[in-house]
């Protein structure tokens, strides 16, 4: 049996990879009257005197929304909400094994960003947190921006946010292991989508030197016609030599490649024009370039998004923890300063002298590391003054 | 420690009354990639091919979102979405407890019949079947036709239907300890709300017989003016003899009354006025009539919503059945022939031989009732030919 089919027969038999379940077991009357009426009334009356108490009374206090509109599943493209269910189950799943945080997912059935925003708006007082999840680029960052705004929870967008967060973790243990110098380093990232320009941002903001994001079309520079919104801000502070020219050209001397594209766009020949290339080439489920290929070519470190090569760059690592922290202090936001100690949390997962170009980023099953992010983000919202609690 | 006191501690305590959990343990990599990626494709892909997978392949095979717009909560009223939480994750304990149902707790921001509706649509692909809750009359009338008319899942308003059916179940037996005939008892239901006139319906439909249904300004007639759209229908199937005048009046000669209203409006005289009359005297948390002054009036069978006096008619007896019936067959909807079996299979877990004037209804905290229920349910949907599973 194949894993497809492995899969198939573990969802028929489970009948729904989440359960919900009552935290107060009901056997007499008083318990009755105590979780539902008469008694249930003065929680209300609490709540509705003082609005933040919803957070301590209600299972708000340690819940996500895991939402899609089943436009950008996988790589099976916009499949509509009952189809990309499983998935917002198994990251439902994955929250609770992994951060013990209760998330639930919702598919919404419509594709227009208008309709998007306002229903996640609408039902988001039943939450603690909103997770974005699988929403085609580039309106994906319109529903994240607004939702941001008129949203007093924390609205984060995974594949952008939790992708660049673990990548950026990885490069930190990958830098030193290589002994590169953050600042002067040559990072280039193939796919100018959600989660690239992300990865593309938080490196550049934690001072990783020059990021050189190439799409489809080769290298993006400032003032290239036809960017969408999210390229065309991040040419702004990328590229800092304005090159132009074809992923090829811009892997030359490069110290690292990041590849949140397609299978097989990275030959041999294009590693082995690196700089002691770092290569995380993350297309799922075939890389960019096969790890074998890349250590031909003479790659330093290679990473990818599979279970079945060392340096796996899975964001389970990231979003329960980020979840976890934040509304462990109810914060009201995940703040870039936020998401890179989150980054420096993983990296610090691996002791120094445990570090090697094979073990650059904890086991993607380490349940420990969501403990380290949510210290990490708790903490650092305590000290941006974002916490409520 | 009062009842209030004791419910808030609890509250704080639970820190939510649910809890979403995974139904899969994840530790090793098989698992994960079972879960998740890479496998979980392949349920999308089946999902995608054929709808109707997705209720075997996802929790929408058991799951129930209990949805409110905070208007119509408790006796409290229009406190809002997040204040109404409270109520609504009783209400999922109480499926879960009772039912074996998951239910999920939505509460919506807005007060627009169009925007609720809406709202509600674009997520019911994420469940089951939808249970309104608490949202205020006569809009919910108008929320629950429309999103039945919209949605492929039972939508079904509890505060009209649940306590309609158990009132019904209640009545069944009332009827047999007094010896009084179906088509010749006069029916008195003080309070045409959305609770009322959906028992008043439920009753009629039942082939009881002459049923009068009273608001704040006495009987209600056909031809009356100032009725809103749900009294209106009702006026043309209830009040056969065109009475007009005042509760007291209706109650004169009465086999039975119904109270959906507030408390203390009925007397010990207006008690004695009916004939041998069946009391069920629902207002919360303080009856119509206290079962000792209805007792004094002389009344046959006493009814209350409290757990403190014998025959509490309370709908938990009722929801997570219907839904549990309901999900096991795959039913569309809820319909008038469910509701009518679901009453008579509550009746009928009272053995002929245990029925008497305190104990016309089983125990609230009968776990076994919601069996009988979702039997009753799913027989009638495979009958009526509405089962699709």
């Amino acid at each position: 049996m194949n894993i497809n089919e492995e899969s198939l027969k573990l969802h028929y038999e489970l009948k729904g990879k989440i359960e919900v379940i009552s935290r107060k077991h009901i056997t007499t009357r008083e318990e009755l009257s105590l979780v539902y009426t008469p008694g249930v009334a003065e929680p209300c009356r609490q709540i509705a005197a003082d609005y933040e108490k919803s957070f301590q009374l209600t299972r708000r206090s340690n819940l996500v929304a895991v939402i899609t509109d089943g436009t950008a599943v996988l790589g099976l493209g916009d499949i509509g909400p009952a189809a990309g269910m499983p998935v917002m189950e198994g990251k439902c799943a994955l929250f609770k094994e992994f951060g013990d945080v209760d998330a639930f997912p919702i598919c919404i059935d419509s594709k227009d960003t208008d309709t998007i925003v306002q229903t996640i708006a609408l039902i988001s007082k039943s939450f603690g947190g909103i997770n974005l999840e699988d929403i085609s680029a580039p309106r994906c960052f319109e529903i994240e921006r607004r939702l941001k705004e008129l949203c007093d929870i924390p609205v984060f967008h995974d594949d952008q946010h939790g992708t660049a967060i673990v990548v950026a973790a990885a490069m930190i243990n990958a830098m030193k292991v290589t002994g590169k110098e953050m600042g002067k380093m040559r990072i280039v990232i193939n796919g100018a989508g959600a989660a690239g320009i992300a990865i593309g941002k938080l490196l550049i903001s934690m001072g990783f030197g020059n990021v050189i994001m190439c799409d489809i079309n080769g290298i993006i520079c400032e003032g290239d016609e036809g960017l969408n919104p999210g390229q065309e801000e991040i040419s702004h502070i990328s590229n800092l030599g304005k090159e132009h020219g074809l992923l090829a050209d811009a892997m030359k001397g490069a110290d690292a490649f990041v590849g949140v594209s397609r299978p097989g766009l990275v030959t041999r020949e294009m590693v082995a024009s690196m700089n002691q290339g770092i290569v995380f080439a993350m297309a799922n489920p075939t890389p960019e370039i096969m790890p074998d290929e890349a250590k031909a070519g003479g790659a330093a470190v290679i990473g990818t998004g599979r279970s079945d090569f060392p340096n796996q760059i899975n964001n389970v690592l990231v979003f329960p923890g980020i979840f976890k922290g934040a509304l462990a202090v109810r914060a009201k936001e995940i703040t870039e300063t936020m998401k890179q100690r989150a980054a420096y949390a993983i990296a610090s997962m691996i002791p120094e002298d445990h570090l090697g170009p094979e073990n650059i980023i904890p086991s993607a099953l380490d349940k420990t590391v969501a403990r380290a992010v949510a210290k990490a983000v708790a903490d650092t919202a305590v000290e941006e003054g974002i916490a409520r609690i």
